[in-house]
Formats: structure tokens, C-alpha cells, sequence
């Protein structure tokens, strides 16, 4: 018997978002998959419902994979897998394996020659970076900054810095801490560095923004709790 | 009178995807845009047109964006916009401004006070890095590795370490080169190391495995002119 196959399944980037985000390619796979790794069972559940593609939610099996997942747990999950039963797997918000634990299922899905079909869909963080203007041939993403002050400035500068050899630099923040960030970034960087901010990205207050720390300075920008992007970066 | 907005519309991966790709979304803005900023004017109207979506494609304008344009063409381009008009930049393949030059319009946008919208899509890089198991909270992409075999071992070595470092490390090739990579990579990096190829993703021919580098040595992999997306990275 041949084995399922364990697509990557992109979800929604914002809870305004609906169905007409989402490729009709992706609802073709919901369709055929009902055994899940999902980072949170209520998003996954609301999310497929959402389509409106007459999927019967209750006959869907949802196992958590999340921070707290381990290798261990993988063996008997996977078994639908082995058995010619496909598996998706579904992050909290944009595609899995992007800033989530959805890789540790991609890993063991390549350790068991399990095939894995990514499907398309955005993320947050390719949405920051193509929107905001910088070069796209050569990045870092670098998840969250450290949280205490000194090693967070510091995180801050050599970025900035890094950002001068044409990588742009991306990361982003816990969204309750975005407004000290960026009170750290302004009182840290040099005038002329170019910080791009992207908040709520495809959501209905969506605002992407370039331009120097110095225009920054003078910018009342509030995204306190609104989920966001920020890179440093060289326009062309 | 208020200005346009600038839509960043990603296209197939493949010449083997159609409509069933793009978001629904996609194809609303499209159907609403009369001017393109476009790498390939040929690829441009040949999605568009697949896309079934009721536009007569000799009603749009296409203006070429590629490595040759520059700053100053921008300010009479942007003139739609100015007075009001959506504009699109659609790129080769995949998202906008992701390995492709369309981040020269973005960035005079910004400037402009133009506003940018991302739209949902996939690019390749995104595709490669989440199907390859390794880690998605920290990455480089590095673009083009060196032509030159020195500079090219050298990078390949240096690409290797820091993905020790628990950054994951993407990389390309121009396909014609991808069996001379790999011959490269075989011969330089050490056993252990875990390489992950993607090619042809989304294609019917997609082949996407991550494995140490002792195993690829067994195995016979032939992407001679096909698209690949490489990495080095680590298992959670």
C-alpha cells in the first residue's frame, strides 16, 4: 500500500480575512484530508467551516502540534499516514513551518520517507518584505527580539548594521511589547535608517510603511496588540 | 482626488499551475486593474488570460520592470496612480519583489506616498523552506551563490557553518548549474550536514527532500534545468 502525503496547508493571516483568500486548490485538499496537525483546534475547526465547502467538521480528526510537541509523539500520529491516509498540516495564522512548531511533523514526515506537498498560500513575513520596498534577493527573518532591555537594544543595533550590507533584516515582537519596540528602534537607530513597519497585514486597519527613522520620529504610529512585521532594509 | 493603490499580485510557480492557485481575491484585483508593472510582458498576459476571469487583455497596459529599469523612469509610470488608478506588479513567477527587481516601484511608492497592498501568494523560497523540515523561526536567504569555483566552495562552507548556527540557509542556482551545485555541495559539506532540495515546486514533477548530506551521495538526483531551491538547516 503507498503512504498518504502530508500537505502543508495555509490558513488565514487576519480574522477579517474569508474564503476568497484563500486558493481554491487548498479547499480541493480540506476536501480529501481528514486527519490534521493543527497548532490550535478552535482556529483549525473555524477555519475550514469558514469555506463553506461542505466539509463535515465532526468526522475531522485534529491532533495539536504545538511548542510542546515532541519527536516521541510523532510515531503513532503519523499512523493514518502509513495507512495511505493523507494529513495536513495547519498553523495558527499563514502557512505552517513559518514561526510554528509545524516542522517538527515536516522533519519526521523526511525521516520516514512520508512525502510532504507544501500548497500555496502567503505568510506574514513575505507579505512585510514584499511591501516593503527593500531587497528581496538577500534577507534574514529573525523571529522575536530578546525581551530584556540591554540585549534587546543591542539585538536592535546589530541588525541596523546588518542591514547596511544589503540583507534586509526582518523580525517582529509579541504584539503587546509593539509600542516599546518601537520606542527602542527610534531612540536607538541613526536618522536615515530605513525601518519598514507592516501591522495588521491583510487585515481591515492593514498599514505598511517605509521610510526613515527620522520621519518615524515624527509619525504618531500606534499598533499596540496589532500582530506586525518590521525590517530594516536598502531601497534600490 | 485620491490616489490609486499599487497591488503586489503573485502568478503560478509553474507552467503547470492554473486558476485553481490563486486566490480569489487575486483575480478580484485584477479585474479591476488596467495598468501592470511586469518583469516578462509575455508570462504577464498569458496568466492573466489562464485566469478564465472575464478580462480582455488588450485593454491593459504593461510597463516592463526588470533588472535594466531604473529610478527615473518611475515619476511618469506612476502617473495612473496619481490620477486615481490601481496598478499591479506582477512578477516571472511567484510574489513580486522576491528575487525579482519589483521592489524599485515599491520603494518609490513609499516615497510617493503610493499605497502598497501585498497580495496572497506563494514564492518558491517560502514553498522550500516550509516543506524542508528545518527551522522557520530563523532564516537567510542568500540568493545566487558565487559563478566562480572558489568564491562558490568558499560560500557553500560558509553556508554550511552558519546553518549550524540554527538559522536555516536557502539558497539558488540558475537551473542550468543545479547538477554542478550539487556536485559542489557533495564534495564540500560534511556527512552529517542536512541539505534539503526543492524542485520544481508546484510542478508535476516536484520533488522536495531533506536528508544528510552522506545520504544524497547514494542518491541519484537529476535537476539539470529545473528551478530548485536549496537549504541547509537542522531537525527540531
Amino acid at each position: 500500500m503507498s503512504q498518504g502525503k502530508l500537505f502543508l496547508i495555509p490558513t488565514y493571516l487576519s480574522t477579517d480575512n474569508d474564503a476568497s483568500f484563500v486558493s481554491p486548490m487548498v479547499t480541493e485538499v480540506l476536501q480529501n484530508t481528514k486527519h490534521f496537525f493543527v497548532e490550535n483546534v478552535r482556529t483549525a475547526r473555524r477555519f475550514i467551516s469558514s469555506l463553506k465547502a461542505g466539509i463535515t467538521i465532526d468526522e475531522l480528526e485534529f491532533n495539536i502540534l504545538d511548542k510542546k510537541s515532541n519527536w516521541d509523539q510523532m510515531y503513532p500520529l503519523f499512523e493514518p499516514l502509513r495507512n495511505g491516509e493523507d494529513m495536513g498540516v495547519i498553523s495558527e495564522a499563514g502557512v505552517p513551518c513559518l514561526a510554528d512548531p509545524g516542522n517538527l511533523a515536516v522533519s519526521f514526515a523526511h525521516q520516514t520517507n512520508i512525502q510532504v506537498v507544501p500548497m500555496p498560500g502567503t505568510s506574514s513575513i513575505q507579505m512585510a518584505l514584499i511591501a516593503s520596498g527593500f531587497n528581496g534577493q538577500k534577507f534574514t527573518f529573525h523571529g522575536y527580539l530578546p525581551i530584556d532591555r540591554n540585549p534587546r537594544q543591542q539585538k536592535i543595533r546589530e541588525l541596523e548594521k546588518l542591514s547596511q550590507s544589503g540583507y534586509t533584516q526582518l523580525f517582529m515582537e509579541t504584539p503587546y511589547r509593539n509600542q516599546q519596540l518601537i520606542k527602542d528602534i527610534l531612540k536607538t537607530c541613526r536618522p536615515d535608517t530605513l525601518l519598514s513597519i507592516a501591522a495588521d497585514i491583510s487585515g481591515s486597519t492593514e498599514k505598511i510603511l517605509t521610510q526613515p527613522v527620522s520621519k518615524w520620529q515624527k509619525t504618531d504610529i500606534q499598533i499596540h496588540k496589532i500582530p506586525a512585521i518590521f525590517s530594516f532594509g536598502q531601497f534600490p
